[in-house]
């Protein structure tokens, strides 16, 4: 069934999905909503977007994405309210970002109002599939990736903007167990770091499954020149909590500017608190767990919203986290998310309605 | 058509499109040979592969490697003599480097038998797609894609390894005009730069384009910490000659282990020539071209063998080189070339005969 729309070209499905998806034993990524958007850029030009059902798409062997890696993609969620409506949360945050990330990996940007429009409409017509409730959201991702086919090492002149959506519960329900890294690194001065790139997430796989082997979860980045700064925790910016003050490390090249953190740090500074935004040495860090300063370590990132550490490992020695009873990760956590599902104020105008 | 093979699938193509292929007019990655190979890494294992026509294949959009650029490749050439006799070149040391890759990037290694029967069952089917001739060859591209539906961040479960194949004439017929970096860089220590992992390559196009805006061609990187000591040029390691001594860097976590490089080390030594591998200060080679003995800087890789640099820009400041009558480059080059279409003595059984 198609439908005019000036901005976009849209066939819906003839048959949802929905019924099929068992909604309390979700896997997160597994199950796709019913509608996707897709988006080319041919001849030097984004084409209209086109919203269709979820499903496979062919591709050459040798498109540059395969071999090349050139693609970014953005993390976002869709919450829905007591009354049925559904809210995504700084939504154009997401878009600016993903234009920084292309600019960096040589990919066009893309137009603001295919993405808003799209969005809304993705939103609109898979509205069944953001379940009401505490940590139930739906998962945006869009993404673009290098469809020129042609192995030679250049930038591509064919792109495919996306946005594809999945049900989901919270991602990290418990809190986790970190290595802080001394061998491995995240990314360099001067790359691309700060990017959404798809080349930064396969990388940290390898370090990552050797951490979980030692039955740690993730990993802390620090700065690969020297070990000695904690950056972020790859799909997670990192916050530090010493006695009352809150740490977090500055952005820059090698560290992505997440929208939690920027939200996390608007928050923390209305109340009052005292955040530092500064480098964070890992000494001071080790040497405030030895004192009993150290209070809390959070991650915070759209995924997982925030996520608890309860330990970490470093030098081969693992630090045991205090339980907070008045955890500011905890504390931050419930306030964005009564922002996000409209059960609060939202003073700086984060939500968006659909 | 299907024929039984123990190792392989093989089935034919129906129509060779060799006919259509302008090959006086090539241009490098744009067309690809009549069969492919493809693995499937499923259950924990690989699956039987599969030699077949080449041609477009469905993906769904949530496969890990558009979002997480978990993916490696390598780069090989196949040489046709003028028995029309087809010979590879070293290819074992490039299923070595791949399996290398893979294990950094979290991907399962390639078995050796799958690997080397395929290349030999390809070049068979496809040996009239090898012209004869000096600079052409049947450039060979394998590569393994995470292709397992899914936008957890973490590796995946399922694979797919890859031969395509495309016939090319010399990949960079003229002498370049390369930027020494001082800004971005392409690899962190405790990185993915030493594999030929995908993101490595999207992440440099950024920065060349930026470079080619100003009338260069390549970048040669520097070391993310300092940009004191050369490393190599993205898709080619990189010689330095002064007087009648070749330099090039050692290889480390940042940079890749190239099988040219390798090749000319060693036939480098074998007549006996002043081969110092050691990490390469930018400023000896500024003061080397001062003082006019910086002879020549040539880059080396599968893709092109052998690229001359014709000179360079470092601190806003560009050098040009002179051009040498015994270039050290073109020596090696010709070296190389008659070793690998069988004109010259294998004193190191770098030919593999198909």
């Amino acid at each position: 069934m198609s439908q005019l729309n000036s901005l976009l070209n849209i066939t819906k499905t003839k048959k949802s999905r929905l019924e099929e998806v068992d909604f309390d034993n979700l896997q997160f990524g597994k199950n796709y909503a019913d509608h996707m958007m897709y988006c080319d850029y041919i001849d030097g030009e984004w084409q209209k977007p086109v919203i269709a059902p979820y499903g496979p798409m062919s591709f050459e062997p040798s498109v540059k994405v395969f071999h090349y890696g050139q693609a970014v993609f953005e993390g976002m969620k869709a919450f829905k309210d007591d009354h049925d409506d559904v809210w995504l949360f700084r939504p154009e945050d997401n878009l600016n970002r993903i234009n920084i990330s292309s600019k960096r990996m040589a990919i066009p940007e893309f137009p603001k109002e295919y993405f808003m429009e799209s969005l809304k409409t993705l939103m609109q017509l898979d509205k069944d599939w953001v379940k009401k409730g505490q940590g139930n959201s739906l998962y945006i991702r869009p993404f673009a990736i290098a469809t020129e086919p042609g192995v030679s090492a250049s930038e591509s002149n064919q792109y495919r903007f996306m946005i594809i959506t999945c049900p989901a519960k919270a991602y990290y329900s418990k809190p986790v167990k970190v290595l802080i890294a001394q061998d491995y690194s995240r990314s360099a001065d001067g790359g691309v770091g700060y990017a959404k790139a798809a080349g930064n997430y396969g990388a940290q796989f390898y370090p990552t499954k050797l951490a979980k082997e030692k039955g740690l979860d993730q990993i802390i980045w620090t700065d690969a020149n020297t070990h000695q700064y904690m950056e972020e925790a790859g799909t997670m910016n990192i916050f530090f909590r010493i006695n009352d003050k809150l740490l977090t490390a500055p952005t820059n090249d090698r560290i992505l500017d997440g929208i939690t953190r920027r939200s996390i740090i608007q928050l923390a500074k209305d109340e009052g608190l005292d955040v530092e935004i500064d480098r964070v040495e890992v000494k001071r860090i080790i040497d405030a767990a030895k004192a009993g300063e150290l209070k809390e370590i959070f991650g915070a990132g759209t995924a997982a919203t925030i996520v608890a550490v309860e330990g970490f490992e470093y030098d081969d020695t693992y630090y045991d986290l205090p339980e907070m009873k008045d955890s500011f990760g905890m504390h931050f956590k419930k306030r964005l998310q009564d922002i996000q599902y409209n059960r609060a104020e939202d003073p700086h105008n984060w939500r968006f309605k659909i």
